[in-house]
């Protein structure tokens, strides 16, 4: 019977064992080198020998401008009332730009300071070629003269071993006198990708199927740090054939990336592949996401190749190889690891972590007013996205429970600070036009990061100070009024401006062709029909709640009015499996999953925003969009959109209130 | 007649008629897209369009774990002492991970949470396929199900376009139905090299012959820029030659840029050329360095091709690249420009700059104690070596006439932060044993930045807190004693110590053959030989008038006293050229010009460290090198170093005193 529990080691221990090995094998050093030649296809290369000066640069005295040669000595006491005269050829010889200096000369007089005579002493019409200059200035020994080795002097220091070339390192080189390079050669890495219910980009979909696109990340990652990847065919999960393809590419590579498939037992395939073909070191490491990584060495005619089990699930993939590919593709290339650039900030909400595992937490980081937080982002393995999005990881280690809400930790950034501090954060309810808002941004430096939490959540969020903007349609069921309410009771004293953003039509998902004949809002206390809700706190859920109300439509007679989703799709996720004949949304959601749409009502989707950044640079280019024929166009062209408000100023808050 | 002299205009005067220009041709906007697989190959390559999501992911509600799908409902009331049993195939069907969620499930039950029974009641052998599971626990609905869209809900936005693809960025687009990707196409650039003087790097050198590797470090920039660069042949300076390449180029390329040659009038010829093939738009730019930059707009059959005349110094090359090509190609792909990261720093000396001039100032950054400090390199514009070491730039606008020493600036960096606070600064004398510290560190995670200022110039940077360690060979010609003399007069009260590095060789550089028959130092004063002399305040022409007086000899009767060079290589020169017929210095620098070595004195050459430093992390690597054999071994192969003494503790200077 295969084995369902993995014991999980710690991280440390994991690599220590992986070092050990490798070193055993002769593989914890550079690989070896090739030449290149020097040109432009040498960047990102790994120097695997010091470049020392061959020749000096300049590799002799040269003229540093057009003009003339001649001895410091024979200028002194030239003034302007006492010129003195010197004879071309002898004492006095025209130079371009970067000409020798001939041995008896030690400075250059540019020819825009000399007077040129020829033989008679009238001004010659040849400025550089005539019979005799007249200067008017003494000169100091080698002004105008780029002296020999002023750029690099012959067998000095120019670049070090383990040093990752860029353009003017090239530069230097050359002019050095180089024209091939040692580099280290680059790490040949097999990407293998197995599992039967796999398919690539692009083929017809089925449920249970999913698409392969781990092997893409971990090439694109391998060939970034320097590495060869080749990516393998998907391999179904047929141990016999994984096997022979293992063993197969440790013949001819220098590291097998073996990505397990996420049904039963493809793990277990991996570790009992590499235990039957070389050495088992790991089957399970203590961290998050991450688990069940195998680590291992294949071994073939007498080459010991390091392979490592890659988990399935996305995340997972892509922080196994940031864990483990970088600093070995690091070490065979004889370069540093990488640093990466880390800041404190402050974590915005309470964080429960295993204190078996080191976790690696993703964050978007927002300077939000004089703050720095650390928001934390979906955790799941299988969330690609969280990390498309991550602006910054943060490593919660083993033996620690978790982090404690407003606690200051340190964030390992994957994006520029610039770039953050050029973000704007809206947070609450999503909507469509955030992301087009978004698009027409970009152009004015500006990143828009929307995080779906909820209306209720955004202005929770104003109210913890973690926001620029909260997104909000909260209709009070009692005064029929959009969102004020609702900052009055949760945001007093607060001075806050309240902008439309868009009106957008709310209606209900029906089953294509509406075959239940749904008319209006009052079909939901029919016997027969059944629909779906969202969760509490959310603008659509109140949106229901006001209508039912104005109806007199008690929610006990709503069948399913309990049934609660989070998000527009999963509401109509229900709706397209049959599951609920109906349920209140927007347009939008219903085309994504192929459903009929009633329209019933247009609400106002409003951006909350304090003063203090209404004034501000950040915000200028999203107030002038909102003014903008162009953006308002991509909107209203967007089927269930209004724009006549967009921009209009519901309410200032003077916060003295 | 030729223009000798050029009209500069300001930078943004000169950024905006090339841009004027380039609107009004209708190339101030992307150039066009082009479909590319979605493979590793896309990165780097920038979104032309908007990556909405076309399916969800999961595109199905799928099992998170392997384990039994149930209706939640069904397991209310579950406890340890009250367990419920569910009939498999009915009300409990086992799923892999990532198998589809019946229409009729709402929740997994994790295999390790069932005991798997079979019909008569008794644990069944094959978990995965009992005919009744028997569960102890209730679970909730959603429970380790991965919901349709957990990660990206159809219809979304997930990338936005003028993205720049990064590995996970292409997983997250596979995931969301993609298989092609619509990128902005690489511009095509032209680079050509011009100019007579232009050898290849590797060809044989003469004097006058320029080494062309504008070309490479211009070709790698576009590259690394999201261009495609083609390099053409070098051509000489021939104008018709010239402007037939020019105007082909325009033809297939979507830039030009045209490198000038040294040599008087080649310029010209440039802006000739784009005056008689199209429009000539600016002729020198009032940037430093940059000066003679031309632009303009080549015609050929009706199409407008932009034209950059690059000078041919090297850093003006390259930096006239950032400055004009980088923004342009962001235009042309639809990507934002690069914004560096910027801190503030104190500049550590005066720098005059012209006015009328935006200069860009290389700067050495160095975190020394609790400053930040920034240090001007070489402002020469052809030295490439003050890009390779710059860590910084800093931009002294139009209008300035200068910074004085101390003066806060904002640096905009080339090197991480992270890579700076691991550098330590050695101020003062230069040695080659530095050199190969340097190499050593490097695997310590340390970057070793020697800055040669000469002996005391390492002293006055330590009294200024611009350096952890002084680099010192002080001979004091009336006590014979190494540095401390001028440590007590030069730093007193400064806490420090002294520490020997090692001991070298110095001599006298002869011609090759050593024709005058120089036999020892009183040969200096025979009237037949002439000799050049090091620069007041340098450690080797102290050696000299050391060893003059212990000799009794005037410095008056040595022919040659009073001629100064500043570095052992210029002064190796004057021998090599003939001008004179001998120089003391360093073994080194006489095999850098194939000239004989005369071993004359053994020379002590310490580094001196503040106590505030000894005891940091920063400098614990250095410590540990200076007793490892590997590193005494890799000096005391070099001819003329004696490494006996090395890391001995010369002095510790309480600071008290």
């Amino acid at each position: 019977m295969k084995k369902i529990y993995l014991a999980d080691i710690p991280l440390e221990d994991a690599q220590k064992r992986f070092q050990t090995a490798l070193e055993e094998a002769g593989l914890w050093q550079t690989l070896g080198a090739e030449q290149i030649p020097l040109d432009e296809n040498a960047i990102g290369r790994v120097l695997i020998e010091t470049v020392w000066a061959k020749i000096s640069s300049p590799h002799y005295h040269a003229s540093a401008m057009d003009g003339f040669a001649v001895r410091a000595e024979d200028t002194h006491g030239a003034l302007e009332t006492a010129p003195i005269s010197l004879s071309c050829g002898s004492v006095a010889v025209y130079l371009d730009t970067g000409d020798p200096l001939p041995d008896w000369a030690d400075a250059v007089i540019p020819i825009e300071n000399i007077e040129p005579l020829s033989a008679d002493g009238n001004i010659s019409d040849d400025p550089r070629h005539p019979q005799i200059i007249r200067i008017r200035a003494a000169v100091s020994p080698w002004s105008h003269v780029r002296e020999m080795g002023e750029d690099m002097v012959a067998t000095q220091l120019v670049l070090p071993f383990g040093h990752r070339l860029r353009p003017v390192d090239l530069g230097a080189a050359a002019g050095c006198g180089y024209d091939k390079l040692d580099v280290a050669r680059r790490p040949k890495v097999a990407v293998i990708p197995t599992g039967t219910e796999l398919v690539y980009p692009g083929d017809p979909l089925k449920e249970g199927d999913i698409i392969e696109y781990n092997s893409i990340v971990l090439a694109a990652q391998v060939n970034g740090w320097g590495g060869a990847a080749t990516r393998f065919e998907n391999i179904p999960d047929d141990f016999e054939k994984i096997k022979t393809q293992v063993v197969q590419a440790a013949g001819e590579f220098d590291l097998i990336l073996l990505i397990a498939g996420s049904s039963a037992g493809s793990e277990d395939y991996s570790s009992q592949i590499v235990e039957q073909s070389g050495e088992l070191l790991v089957h399970g490491i203590a961290v998050r996401p991450g688990h069940p990584v195998i680590l291992g060495i294949v071994k073939k005619d007498g080459k010991s190749t390091p392979i490592i089990g890659v988990p399935g699930y996305p995340v997972s993939a892509a922080l196994t190889a940031d864990i483990f590919v970088e600093p070995l593709l690091g070490k065979w290339l004889g370069r540093s690891p990488f640093h990466p650039h880390t800041i404190p900030a402050e974590i915005t909400r309470k964080v429960n972590s295993r204190a078996g595992d080191d976790e690696y937490l993703r964050v978007a980081v927002g300077y939000i007013g004089d703050k720095t937080l650390a928001a934390p982002l979906s955790r799941g393995s299988g969330v690609i996205t969280s990390l498309v999005r991550a602006d910054g990881l943060v490593i919660i280690p083993r033996g620690i429970q978790g982090l404690q809400a407003g606690e200051q930790v340190s964030v390992q950034l994957l994006r520029s600070i610039e770039e953050l501090k050029n973000t704007i954060f809206v947070i609450g309810s999503h909507d469509i036009s955030l992301d087009l808002l978004s698009q027409f941004l970009a152009p004015c430096q500006r990143r828009l990061a929307s995080v779906n939490v909820g209306s209720l959540g955004g202005i929770m969020a104003l109210k913890r100070g973690e926001t620029h903007i909260a997104g909000a349609h909260l209709l009070h069921p009692e005064s029929g009024e959009y969102n004020l309410p609702y900052i009055q009771e949760h945001l007093p004293g607060m001075a806050l401006r309240v902008v439309t953003l868009v009106g957008r039509t709310q209606g209900l998902f029906l089953a294509k062709g509406n075959p239940k004949k749904i008319q209006s809002l009052e079909d939901l206390i029919r016997k027969d029909i059944s629909t779906v809700n969202r969760q509490r706190g959310s603008g659509t859920r109140l949106l229901l709640d006001f209508h039912l109300k104005q109806l007199d439509i008690q929610p006990e007679s709503v069948n399913g009015y309990d049934h609660e989703e989070y998000t527009h799709l999963a509401a109509a996720a229900v709706v397209a499996s049959g599951r609920a004949d109906c349920a209140l949304g927007i347009e939008a959601a219903s085309y994504a999953l192929d459903l009929d749409f009633l329209p019933l009502f247009t609400e106002r989707f409003d951006l909350l925003i304090p003063e203090e950044f209404v004034l501000g640079e950040l915000l200028k280019p999203l107030f002038e969009l909102l003014e903008d024929p162009r953006f308002r166009n991509a909107v209203d062209t967007r089927p269930g959109y209004d724009v006549s408000e967009m921009g209009q100023v519901v309410a200032v808050l003077s916060g003295t209130e």
